[in-house]
């Protein structure tokens, strides 16, 4: 029985330390082998070693794992989406190199990028121009139900529109750094960077994973001879 | 020579005292009859005392004066008619009551209202309703030519939009206070409340003086009862 509370105690902690990594959403943060393998090895061990208490404690683990896996793949989706939408809109030339997707109950709602030189309006920028036209298209002017992906960090105009929009969670991929390094207003930076209203916004805002930050971060350097500055 | 040179140096701390009460664009200052009795006061002691130099200065007064005047009246007469879209915009049942004016070389551009409602579109405060507006009449996407006046404090989103559209200056009439005082979320205030972005425009921004701002605050009070909140 002593045996048993110890090694209960011992998973505990390892349950605990796999909840607080999936709740580690820092950039730069890695969906590795180890995610599956902590709980693969709790599971060998308790299995072998206690008994039905642990067992369980592993199944949540795994559950945990598999949630962690499926939040990542599906972000990875639309992040990837956001930034094909970022080059698209270079391409056409109707802006800069920034999309956004809006996303509710695992279906596009919308996919736009920056339309500031085609629609002649500086206010047209990906995030803007994505919530005007999903609130257009499920007419109604919130969007508490649904996601955001952008390919960079909001500017303050966006987050702006993000918090008046209530948009429940927000991912983005390049940092503001990435944008500035080529040559944007270093205004962007300052949304997150501190201000009133960042710090009491209730939506979930986070940069995306390893891959999709990546990915992301690379629109700048890739398209930078493709437009000019305003 | 010696009175001569002892009431130089008097109205030359008259003229510095009135060059500062110019440059006073504190909320509430009044536009009074003693800025027109200073300098007049000034002229008659030294056109009886002194002589040519202090008759310069006082001329020089003068014109301080009537400058102020006119930006006063001018400011007054475009921060009405934003008044007048607040209004408007609530008894078409478009929006809430903002409005917002841009002016280049004295002449109106556009006048808007907040038309959230009416386009179902949650970023269509008046200020960027006005820039979007402005831009696509002028046909160009930056407003460094041009100024606003806002009937309130811009939001954080509406701040964003006039930065990244370089109005070179910004007058509005109410506090953020007046808004949140009826019901509006505290996220207004927090665009002019010390945010990086804020404190790096170059625009010239100041609240309207005295009955400017006073018809101003009084919009929220006034059509309280015919709008609700989001």
């Amino acid at each position: 029985m002593c045996q048993v509370s110890k090694f209960a105690l011992v998973d505990n902690n390892l349950l605990l330390f796999y909840a607080c990594k999936l709740d580690m959403q820092s950039p730069g943060h890695h969906h590795s082998i180890l995610s599956f393998l902590v709980p693969v090895c709790v599971f060998i061990t308790s299995t072998l070693f206690v008994g039905y208490y642990n067992i369980f404690l592993v199944i949540v683990a795994l559950f945990l794992w598999f949630f962690e896996t499926v939040v990542q793949d599906r972000d990875h989706k639309y992040l990837t989406r956001a930034v094909e939408e970022a080059y698209k809109g270079v391409e056409c030339g109707d802006g800069r190199p920034f999309g956004a997707v809006v996303v509710r109950n695992d279906e596009v709602v919308v996919s736009c990028h920056n339309m500031v030189l085609k629609n002649t309006d500086p206010t047209a920028h990906a995030e803007v121009t994505a919530i005007r036209e999903a609130c257009a298209k499920l007419n109604r002017i919130e969007l508490s139900d649904c996601e955001m992906y952008a390919s960079c960090e909001p500017c303050p105009m966006c987050f702006g529109a993000i918090y008046l929009s209530r948009l429940k969670r927000v991912v983005y991929g390049a940092k503001a750094e990435a944008a500035i390094a080529v040559g944007f207003d270093n205004f962007i930076a300052d949304a997150l960077g501190g201000t009133a209203y960042y710090q009491k916004a209730h939506l979930e805002i986070k940069r995306a994973d390893g891959e999709g930050a990546d990915i992301a971060e690379q629109v700048f350097e890739k398209t930078k001879k493709k437009f000019s500055m305003y």
